[in-house]
């Protein structure tokens, strides 16, 4: 008897929610001070810094040759797919099902996957299907793998470290290209999302939108080389993981009775930009490298 | 077939919150500072200052003969119902149905009005079925007709006007006795409750258990004097209200399949005490006098 009701005031709260939100993320010029940017935590609201991080030496100086200097003679654990479809749903037709696609992780010289990556980028003669590589380790690489580039970013986000009273947990780097999309997901975490080179387009949508992106219980499985291929082989011993499976650029497919109320905010982090994405909220992540640059696209993040 | 899903994710959304969140109301000991406050704000998490307005004059010297003294001459409103019931779900033999029972409103000298208040609740041969009278218009009565005390009290608690960037909306003085209980119910507003003669005891339910206190659309009526007694007459022309009927007191009547996962909080204000409660919290609150004291129960609340 219960249920029905939930449902609808469900529905009201995410028409409610519609009205009395804005439909683009809030643009700030200059660093909020702690208590301005706790005003946003508890509003539970993103908003980007339009060159918030345009003085970051990272920002000035992080190109191609810089790179490949810092990091010469570095290896790095690289995730790589058919498609730049790590930890996306994906129609398994070997198992005929929906399974979350878990990367192949390779250590690779740090020289040989990022030649990659820009290869595949600029050259207008690289094949559509060749793999997709990410250098996209959550597990706190800046301080880790890339620690060689450490000091030229920030330690922490100081009106975050003050407000929130902690220090990050994990500061990660990501290295790709436009091949590699994130599919639609959320993370548990405050995160503040750093962009230094190439562009990310950001879709979000907050947490209250759960029903809509028609969250299913998916078996884990792990992308293997086979051949000059791929084949997805499920987890051992792995349970179902709830995923969400619904795309907000291709609404109609796999939507939900309610999908239709989503209206995601969509806002592109150019070089310098930081965005705040409040914990919990879904995000998808497209990137694109800028016109005549180098091929690559390089964040930061700090949970 | 997704409502059920819905049902069991909010129970398990409050089996969690019971697992992650004390069932204690949080004690402070001086005030928080503005970035301090908002982050029980972004945590929506209530807390208790413990003598937080001990060093205001009003705490200090309002006793009955100061009141009468600055109030003498003044008329009041004065809202009186049968049990101290006002604004409560009340069941209506008339109607056969359960209203929300809004009290006559009447102005009174406030000599009168203060008379009655203490002397019923010290007189011991005060009849148990007389009438109940309770100051508690909330509408900023405290710049209005209680204006003569308004300089005893602090024009705003100024870690809350620095943190939220507001004046307050309101400032609500309440005078009664242990006769009145104001009903489980919610305020869209961040709320800040200053104690100052006589015990406030609140019971305090997060806006996430709203499907326990089963709210339902109950007809406005209003008490009128009718010949010694009170009748309730239903507003004209006016449509049902959501109201909680549950009341975690009487947990086991009017509950929904719910209700049992409800762990309120409870805290009792002392003179000097002050409590952020947020807003959309439920509450509901009885009062009692101080033992050997003057009679009667005055609180602030700053919107």
């Amino acid at each position: 008897m219960a249920a029905p009701d939930l449902d609808d005031s469900l529905k009201n709260l995410m028409d409610t929610y519609n009205e009395l939100n804005s439909h683009s993320v809030e643009e700030l010029f200059s660093e909020p001070s702690p208590l301005e940017f706790m005003r946003y935590v508890a509003r539970n609201t993103p908003f980007v810094i339009r060159g918030g991080a345009s003085h970051w030496k990272a920002t000035q100086k992080w190109n191609s040759s810089y790179l490949k200097s810092a990091l010469d003679g570095q290896s790095v654990n690289v995730a790589v797919t058919p498609f730049g479809n790590a930890d996306a749903p994906t129609f398994s037709a070997e198992h005929q099902a929906t399974v979350i696609s878990k990367p192949h992780e390779e250590i690779q010289r740090f020289s040989d996957f990022f030649a990659y990556v820009t290869q595949q980028e600029t050259d207008p003669d690289s094949p559509s299907d060749s793999e997709v590589r990410y250098a996209q380790t959550q597990n706190d690489n800046l301080r880790d793998e890339y620690l060689a580039l450490y000091s030229d970013a920030q330690k922490d986000i100081p009106f975050a470290r003050i407000a929130l009273e902690k220090e990050p947990d994990a500061i990660n780097l990501w290295i790709g290209n436009s091949r590699s999309t994130t599919a639609l997901h959320k993370d548990n975490f405050e995160n503040i999302f750093v962009q230094i080179v190439g562009r990310k387009h950001f879709v979000l949508l907050p947490p209250l939108f759960h029903a809509c992106v028609n969250e299913r219980p998916v078996l884990p499985a792990t992308y293997i080389r086979q051949g000059d291929g791929f084949a997805l082989r499920l987890d051992p011993d792995s349970q179902p993981v709830p995923l969400a499976t619904w795309d907000p650029d291709d609404a109609e497919r796999n939507s939900t009775h309610v999908s239709a109320l989503a209206k995601p905010l969509r806002v592109t982090l150019n070089p310098g930009d930081m965005l705040y994405l409040p914990a919990m909220w879904y995000h998808k992540v497209k990137q694109s490298c800028i016109s005549g640059g180098e091929g690559f696209v390089l964040a930061i993040n700090y949970w």
